[in-house]
Parts: structure tokens; C-alpha cells; sequence
């Protein structure tokens, strides 16, 4: 029997290690006797769509460092999307053509690295794959940021935001030590919905440092009041106090808190202005101090210079262990992780079924929230600890982290 | 003749290698046969009026890793302040009380680490010194991250938040050209009145990245018109649009383009919205394209985990150096840097007298910008690039840089 091709391709958001898992999946697939081209489809599942595919395998003969330098790369080598299949019951030409593709290149399976969205992808997939009675696997390979994704115990990318999120709370803290006067500082971290990356803050915490001395997450409503009362608690206290938000807070009936400051720009036009902004106005107006906000850029996701080692090997071990499962027959599931210990840290890698993971998504639990909604707990803290630990080797010249060149994506058109 | 001490205190803004300089003194001091016990005063020159001094030499004995740790931490080990001394003309009872305050602690050499404010400081005690027939050698170290001082090449901090900047647009870059639609994404970089770090972007630049695309520096007068010009120009180029913008930059009458934006908040006051942000919302306004604005915050003086080496190891030297020139009976003056080729890069250190320096400013010659105001040239290229190589031995635990705890500063009170 003739070999089969593999197509991987990756979605959603960029993460630090949403590269590492695709890493995994070319040294594994290289490394199988059942695999012969790993072809990379661009911009997710729009490349097979568009047939815009490229051909993998190729470069890792061309490149002998591709793979190790795909591991530490940010962001997507091969592009992504935020496209999201019809409902096959509606639109079936879109599958016909998505199958008649797979066939064109003879693959035995599909790979698609990504979130929700993308397993919304997964799930589809393999359910009209299974109607038609097709033996190509489809496999999702979570990652996100976000941490969001259920039946796992953290997602890829995770532990690295987390760990640029805990590094950058402690420079900043060093930052404000320096001046003797009263201030608040206010750091605006992502996460819309679920505080799992505002609550990695904590993690910034040690010996002389007890910032972020207040912590807001959407999984409780916001409540301004509240919020000038801890505020002022904290600067009887000390005199730099500082917060952590996540952009998403909502107060009791649902509403932004980001979107509530009714800023207008120069054309008379309103605009939504950061929740740390937002609560930067609302010190600024009731209490006489100093106050600066700050928004973790879009660096939490892409930095990888910064990556946590343990979260590109996991991520890595998730790729190759997903053609093992292909392998093995496994299809209509996605790669999980895990934990069998926190001291020493242990994980596992298992699979489970996509229905169970497409479009849910996963808050941080109430108990690992303190009473006063202001901060976390410290069963929280030992969850998050041993995901941001190690560094890899990332290689510098002329004073730049050297990451793999793009030239591939059509930037530059 | 018995041993006289010293005093060393840092002024102005946080960088990454302010601290390095303090470590040079610390270190030549030590090792010289003139001076013994080295003072720190905690925030500033106000450490002195308050009679807040710790003793560094103690902490030399105590801890074996102080030095080199202390040389790759961030911010100001001994604390900051912005006060200006009053001339002694009108108030010199100040002046005397702190020279009383160096006699009592039979002081040899006074160190001030800081930029353009503080080298007034230097000025103002050298000037009373001579006055009163002194033999206190009053010497400046200089540093700032906006490279804006005179007389010295560059200045100490700006190599390694060059650096920051460099890697972030890249990293940046990378999370850009993920998508295939079109966008305009503008960094916002520091800088009131000189653009050294926003054209730093430009390092980014390399065989798969031309990121930035487009540099607005304060040295040029923002004009709305050229600018959307320019964007649209660029956007028929490319899919993934990349600008640089300095905070500070003005319209030809002199007004910041941050203040022009005429946002108000909930409370109906007037609110200076970045100066990313108000570009941001002229793109929105006259092109239909997605727009993102990324101030690049605080941690680009302060992220010591990516600090440059060249720069470390240079301010490091120009304090242990400031200590050998106080012993050969200078003061005055500033230590400086003077550039003897580079390629290789070789740099001397020299002093200038304070007079020359302080209350100055260094802008970005009009020859290194290009014809039309929205890049940098080569020439400018050259310059930066050395002082971002290499790269410091930071050491991590749990996941996190190790820093020198400032639990002496009085954050917590």
C-alpha cells in the first residue's frame, strides 16, 4: 500500500506555541513509516479551499534547523483564518470540495491547530467525513492563549502568555518602586471572557514584591464602588499599588466596562477606550493620586523570546503525539493534556471527542477566586505555577531573536 | 591620610542599565585603595536631605552576587525623585545643608546617575562647590532611553530599549502577517522630543521583514494629509501596513498630535488619548481597513530580560570609570561616550564638562531622515545597530528573571 500525505494547517489567534505543535506534527509525520508529504495549507483551511498549499517535507530537507527554529517562532508560520464552515446540511459543496481536495493529494489525515473555532472546523469535518464514509482522520490540536478550551487541563500558548504576563507585572513593579510618592498603576491584560491570563499576574509575586495587590476578572461582575473601596484600602497600605484587569469585566447586567466611558473621537464619533483606561478615569476622578494604565500588548501572544519551555515541549508533544493517534485510527477528537501531578509537575496526553470540546468554553472556577472577587487563590496559583517554568534556547544576531522567515505569506503582495 | 567614602544616587526615569552604572561604581570603588564605605542615597539627592542612606558596601559583604545581579536589574536599585535643586543664588541654605551632610559622612566623591535634570543637579553642586572651595569631586553619569543627551555618542538605556523596540515590531510583525486581509497596525513608541527610539523600529528590518514601513519622528511636523497619503500608498504595496510613531510628535504650529483628538470621558472631561490611539482613528476615518494602535508601554524601559549587553557593559564602565576619573581629582563633569569606529564597534569613554550638557537636549540630525519624512536613513541605521548586540546572562527561577529585591524602597509602608 502506498504511503498517504498528511495537510496541517493552523487558525485562530496567534499564540508563542501554536508553531512548537506544528513542529511536532512534521517530526513525527518525517519520522512515521504511514506518512509520506506533509503538505501546509495557508491561512487554515482557506489554502485547501484556495489551493494554496505548500509543501513541508521540502523544507526540512532544505532547512536543517526548520524544525527547531519552527518550535521557537510566534505567531502562525503558515497564516491563519477566522473562517468558519457552513452547516453541511445547508452548504454540502463546501465538504464535497474540502473531501475532493483531500483525495487530490492523497491524505490520510487532517490536522488543524487551533481554538474554538477551529474545532467547531474539526468537528464538522469529521462528522460529514463520517456520513460519506471517508477513512481520512481529522485530529484538532487545541491551542489558545486564552486557556479557555474544555476537557483539557491547559491549552498551548498558555503557560507562555502567562509567563510574559508574570514577567512583565514584575518589571513594571520595579518600574514604580522607584518613585516615593502614592500611585496606582493599572495593567489592562486580554481575555474577554474567561481571567485565566489576568490571574497568571499573581504569579509575579515574591519575596519583596506582593504586586498585583488587587486582580479583576470577568468572572465576576464589576462593581465601581467596590472597586474606589479596595482601591483606597490598598493605599492606606502602601504606596504603589497595582492592578490587574482583564479587558473583558462586565458589571452586574452584563455590560463592558470598557464600553462604558462614552469617549467621543474628533469626528464626534464614540469610541471604546480600554477598561484599563477606563479605570484609570475612575481613580483619576475620585481619589487624588497618581494613576497610569497600561495595556499588555499584543506581545503576550507573540513574544516569544520569552516563551515557557514547558509549554513548547507540551505543545510539541501534542503535535507528534496527534499523528500517533492518526496512526492509530483516531479521528474526530482533539489532543488533551492531562495533569497527574503538580509536585513534581506531570502531565499526560489523551485524546477526547470533539463534540464534547467545539464551542464550550471554560471560566476559572469560583473556589479559585478569593470571597472578595479581587483576587486568586492559592490552589489557582498552584495550578498556574509550573506552566511558565524553562526557557528555550532562542538563538540572537545583531541583537534579534532569529525566527523563521515568513516570506511565504502574502504580506508583502 | 585616612580613606574617604562616597555616595552614589540615581535620578530621573527608570532603564535597564542604570543599574549597571551603579554596579560599575560599587564594584571600582571597592577595588580602589582610595575610597571605603560606599553610601546610596535612596531617591535621588533627596536621600541626602532626609538622611536616607543604606550602606552598599555591607551589601557587597553580605551577598556574593550582588554586583552582577544588581547589573542586570531593572529601574533604580536605590529608588529616583524629580527634584530640582533651587539656585543658590536664591536658597543656598540647601546647598549647605548637604554639604554639611558630606562632610558628616566625610565624603570624597558624590556619583549622580541620571539624564538632562539630574546633570543640572551635577552642575548646581559643582558650581556651589567651587564656590565654597570644595575638594567633593561632583561627577555625572549619564543615562536616559532617549539618547538625548550632548556630548556623549549615546547614552546609557537606550541600547537595550532599542533593542525592546526592535524585537517587539518584529514579533509584532510576525502576529501581523498571519491574516490575508488587509491591515494598519501602528506602534507607538516613547519619545516627547527626540526620535532615537521610534527610529530604532526600523532594526527590525530583515531579509523576510520591511517592517516598519512608514517612521513618524518628532524631528519632522506631522502632517495629517501626507500621512494618509503615505498609508494609502503603502497599502497598495502590501497587505500588512506597519508604522512607528513617536508619542511626541507635533503639527507645524508646535501642537501634539495626541491632543488633538477632543476625546471626552464619562465624567465630560477633556482626555489625552495616545498619540497611536489618534492615528488610529484617522485611518478608521478615511481608509476602510482594520486598524489596530499598540502603545509600546513602560516595559520598554524596563524589561531587563531583554536588555542589551553592549549597553550593560558599557554603563558599567562609565561608572567604574566615573570612579577612576574622581580619584585622578576630576569633577564637574559627565562621563561620556565617544564613538571610534563603527565597524567593529569601538567605543572610548571620555568626560565633558557638565556646563556643556546639562539643559540640553540632542535631537535626530535632519540628514538622517529621509527626503520625505517618514523613514530613517542608512547612516542612522548604522549608528543604532551596534548597540543593541549581545545578549545579558539573565538568570530565571520558577519561570521568572532574577532581579535584586528593593525591599529597602518604602513601596510597602
Amino acid at each position: 500500500m502506498s504511503k498517504k500525505n498528511i495537510i496541517v494547517a493552523q487558525s485562530g489567534g496567534p499564540t508563542v506555541a501554536i508553531n512548537a505543535s506544528l513542529a511536532g506534527i512534521v517530526d513525527a509525520a518525517i519520522k512515521s513509516d504511514t506518512y509520506d508529504t506533509i503538505y501546509g495549507s495557508l491561512y487554515g483551511i482557506l489554502g485547501i479551499l484556495e489551493d494554496k498549499l505548500i509543501n513541508l517535507s521540502e523544507q526540512v530537507e532544505k532547512k536543517p534547523d526548520f524544525i527547531n527554529t519552527l518550535k521557537i517562532s510566534p505567531a502562525m508560520y503558515l497564516g491563519s483564518c477566522r473562517y468558519k464552515l457552513p452547516d453541511y446540511e445547508d452548504d454540502d459543496a463546501t465538504y464535497a470540495f474540502l473531501f475532493n481536495q483531500f483525495q487530490k493529494y492523497n491524505i490520510g489525515a487532517f490536522f488543524y491547530i487551533g481554538g474554538n473555532d477551529s474545532m467547531d472546523t474539526v468537528l464538522k469535518l469529521s462528522h460529514y467525513g463520517k456520513q460519506i464514509g471517508s477513512d481520512i482522520r481529522i485530529l484538532g490540536i487545541p491551542k489558545t492563549i486564552d486557556n479557555d478550551l474544555c476537557m483539557t487541563d491547559h491549552t498551548p500558548g498558555y503557560g507562555s502568555a502567562a509567563k510574559y504576563i508574570a514577567s512583565s507585572v514584575l518589571e513594571v513593579s520595579h518600574d514604580t518602586f522607584i518613585y516615593s510618592v502614592k500611585s496606582v498603576t493599572i495593567l489592562e491584560i486580554m481575555g474577554r471572557d474567561a481571567g485565566w491570563l489576568t490571574a497568571a499576574s499573581a504569579l509575579a509575586r515574591n519575596s519583596y514584591n506582593s504586586a498585583p495587590h488587587l486582580i479583576y476578572l470577568p468572572e465576576i461582575a464589576f462593581d465601581q464602588e467596590q472597586f474606589l473601596r479596595d482601591v483606597k484600602e490598598q493605599l492606606k497600605k502602601r504606596n504603589n499599588v497595582i492592578i490587574a484587569v482583564s479587558e473583558g469585566i462586565r458589571d452586574k447586567n452584563g455590560h463592558y466596562i470598557s464600553a462604558s466611558s462614552g469617549a467621543t473621537d474628533q469626528f464626534g464619533h464614540s469610541q471604546l477606550s480600554g477598561t484599563g483606561k477606563c479605570l484609570e478615569y475612575i481613580v483619576k476622578e475620585a481619589i487624588n493620586v497618581k494613576v497610569r494604565s497600561i495595556e499588555v500588548n499584543v506581545l503576550q501572544r507573540c513574544a516569544s523570546h520569552l516563551a515557557s519551555l514547558t509549554d513548547l515541549e507540551e505543545s510539541f508533544s501534542l503535535g507528534s503525539q496527534g499523528v500517533t493517534c492518526s496512526i492509530e485510527g483516531k479521528t474526530g477528537c482533539m489532543l488533551t493534556l492531562q495533569r497527574e501531578s503538580n509536585s513534581p509537575y506531570k502531565v499526560s496526553i489523551a485524546t477526547a471527542d470533539i463534540d464534547a470540546i467545539a464551542n464550550e468554553a471554560k471560566s476559572i472556577p469560583r473556589e479559585w477566586i478569593n470571597e472578595d472577587g479581587n483576587d486568586i487563590t492559592p490552589e489557582l496559583l498552584a495550578y498556574m505555577a509550573p506552566l511558565i517554568v524553562g526557557e528555550p534556547d532562542v538563538h540572537y544576531r545583531n541583537g534579534l531573536p532569529v525566527y523563521l522567515p515568513v516570506e511565504h505569506l502574502d504580506s508583502e503582495k
